[in-house]
């Protein structure tokens, strides 16, 4: 296979739709329809590709089949935040386009299909993961039907001139009846790797959330009149239970606590504040750790705010269980991408990703690629292309060993 | 003397120039004017007050003459915040009232004078101390000559609709000349007396101050993506600097640290915050004390910082010197209030006064009387009836005191 080929479609794609000012493929605009011609281009180029469609969701399918119907599914999108990078996430595409150059003329046991998934994103009308949680069933027309973008356009009308109507688009998830595996490649958008000097690793799943406002009242006074011992200051309160939030992550491998925003009453510099709010968003693969976590953290607010003589309440903004991937295929991924770099690594997800609405539905696993500083939803992203290239074999390589397993 | 007078003054007051929305005798406003003429009126009938005069600044003296030009003051001010408190500093004035009833009739060693200043809140203009503070020559006309108020009139042109020339109110420090005392009463404006169940205490003077913004800087990035360990995390920088700062003031005696306004970004809900200012305002009556807090503070943000892998940042917003009252004063009105309460207690003064102008020049001490609940520049703001009784008293016995030691 030619993963050199991958760099250069990168390239070609960033010239077309990005520039000094970063990509600008917003998925439902003009600019994403100009980059998914170009993407239809290229797969209409692979030999053994028979088929190309889009779905109810607006996502982009293509197809080599196999002996069996059974389809072994690589997946991606194209669509980008505004401003964004070259890589997130048109290399899981451009880089299964390879993939599918290298093994779709073959003879094979099982199909091959690569999807474009619509709206991944979700920069327009602030929902991600739009095609794939039509397709998996997770996204309800009803949830997003009132989402407008900055300049008032209703989600679906702007769907409607894409093509795609709301309330046909879980019918997408009959695409997935012959899915039987699905495998994404992505670039890794933190720094681990990068620390650690790997190009590759591979993903363990998406971290469960767990997001929070917490809230400290006590009772704001003059800051020279009020002796320190009678105080009943909730900036206090909340600065010491932020540190036992943090303290406590950080004494676990491979689980985040992160305050926020802060905001304080009455913030000025001649009283202690009365009123602090925080924001506290913890994430874990493990469900009982994230609960460990979110369960320590009550507590330890609550016994701050007893010894600070302020109350707390705790209010939940989000939340979304750890979406583990597949054992067997993390055992497949780590084969490949150790016999394509040589070592591996196993790294959970802190961002979500197209793979966790897959992950619910049939066994998934995902490839990370090394993040320059860490950085991504931003122009400044990047990767070595040597590492490109080294991610785009480790999938070829992770396709190969899917489809052996499957008719072993 | 009757104290009872006092209070019955207090009120009659606050029904003129009060009511459900608090006091509203904000300086250089007719409210302002209407309090002091009803003031002037009861001086005029205080037998033994020969001359009532307003000097170049605003200030009102009262004089009753005694066998000496050298002339103990009773000091105070009959302006207030904006809908504020009925005895902050009306209670100065009106029971230096009847101090001076009670002792101007009689034979005296020493001249005796009553002062209202003008504009000791600065509620219009922001500038507090107008009045002792031209006398004293610390206010310098050029300092508030551009200062608003919040409908753009000019200090200058409000003061001339009162009678002041503001390029002329220095001449009142010749008021001060044969001063060789300064005594005032003041509601507390913190809990520390009624903590104590103590209705009166001496004041040792009024506090030094450091006021500085605090920031830090770091690098935010995703909550998700970003492990705890490689963090570059500001609020929490800011957080346990805060912590610190607190429990440095709180392991000592009668200081105070406040952290104020606390400003993060980006302040979302996805990132830990790459940058955070706060305030931090620190107080102190002895300035070796002051200066060690401010040093140990530094010291303990910068190895926070270090720590964090974050820089650090001081600015000073404001600062003002310690001031002392004098040792002998001190302790005169420590056996005037032992005589009319039973128990004294020595407390520094949170809050600057009038009396920390005087005190740079003669002399000075306060008392101050129980605030309930703390409570100061609100309509909630009071005192029981007694204690303001027992406050009244304390002054005379003060004033005599005083006028006993300065001819002994």
């Amino acid at each position: 296979m030619d993963a050199r080929r991958a760099v250069e479609g990168l390239k070609e794609l960033a010239e077309l739709t990005g520039g000094p000012e970063g990509a600008r493929r917003v998925a439902w605009t003009d600019e994403w329809t100009k980059a998914r011609e170009w993407f239809r281009g290229k797969l209409e180029e692979v030999d053994g590709i028979t088929e190309i469609e889009t779905d109810e969701a607006g996502n982009v399918w293509a197809t080599a089949p196999g002996d069996s119907e059974r389809a072994v599914v690589l997946g991606g999108h194209i669509d980008s935040v505004p401003n964004g990078g070259w890589l997130d996430g048109a290399l899981n595409v451009v880089g299964a386009l390879e993939v599918m150059r290298a093994l779709a003329p073959q003879k094979r046991p099982v199909t091959l299909r690569l999807v474009d998934w619509a709206d991944e994103e979700g920069a327009r009308f602030g929902r991600s993961l739009f095609g794939s949680g039509s397709a998996a069933g997770a996204l309800k027309p009803d949830d997003v039907r009132n989402l407008k973008d900055k300049d008032g356009v209703a989600l679906p009308d702007a769907l409607r001139e894409h093509g795609v109507d709301l309330d046909r688009a879980n019918e997408a998830g009959k695409q997935l009846e012959n899915a039987v595996a699905y495998l994404e490649l992505h670039i890794e958008q933190g720094p681990v790797l990068e620390r650690m000097d790997l190009p590759l690793g591979v993903v363990l799943g998406t971290f469960g959330v767990e997001r929070h406002a917490v809230r400290f009242t006590g009772q704001h006074a003059h800051s020279g009149s009020t002796p320190m011992d009678v105080r009943r200051d909730a900036f206090i309160a909340a600065a010491r239970s932020a540190i036992a939030f943090r303290d406590d992550a950080a004494a676990r491998d491979d689980v985040r606590a992160t305050t926020g925003f802060v905001n304080v009453s009455p913030a000025i510099v001649t009283a202690f504040n009365g009123w602090c709010e925080t924001s506290l968003d913890q994430r874990a693969l493990d469900p009982d750790v994230l609960a460990d976590m979110l369960r320590k953290a009550k507590e330890a607010s609550e016994n701050v705010a007893q010894e600070e003589g302020v109350s707390v309440e705790w209010e939940r903004l989000w939340q979304i269980e750890p979406i583990p991937f597949d054992d067997h295929l993390i055992e497949l991924a780590d084969e490949a991408v150790n016999e394509v770099a040589g070592v591996s690594h196993r790294l959970p997800s802190g961002p979500l990703h197209d793979a966790a609405e897959m992950a619910r539905l049939m066994p998934t696993v995902m490839i990370f690629v090394k993040s320059l500083r860490g950085l991504s939803h931003t122009k400044d992203e990047d990767t070595p292309e040597e590492d490109i290239e080294l991610s785009v074999r480790a999938l070829h390589r992770l396709t190969e060993k899917t489809m052996e397993k499957l008719v072993s």
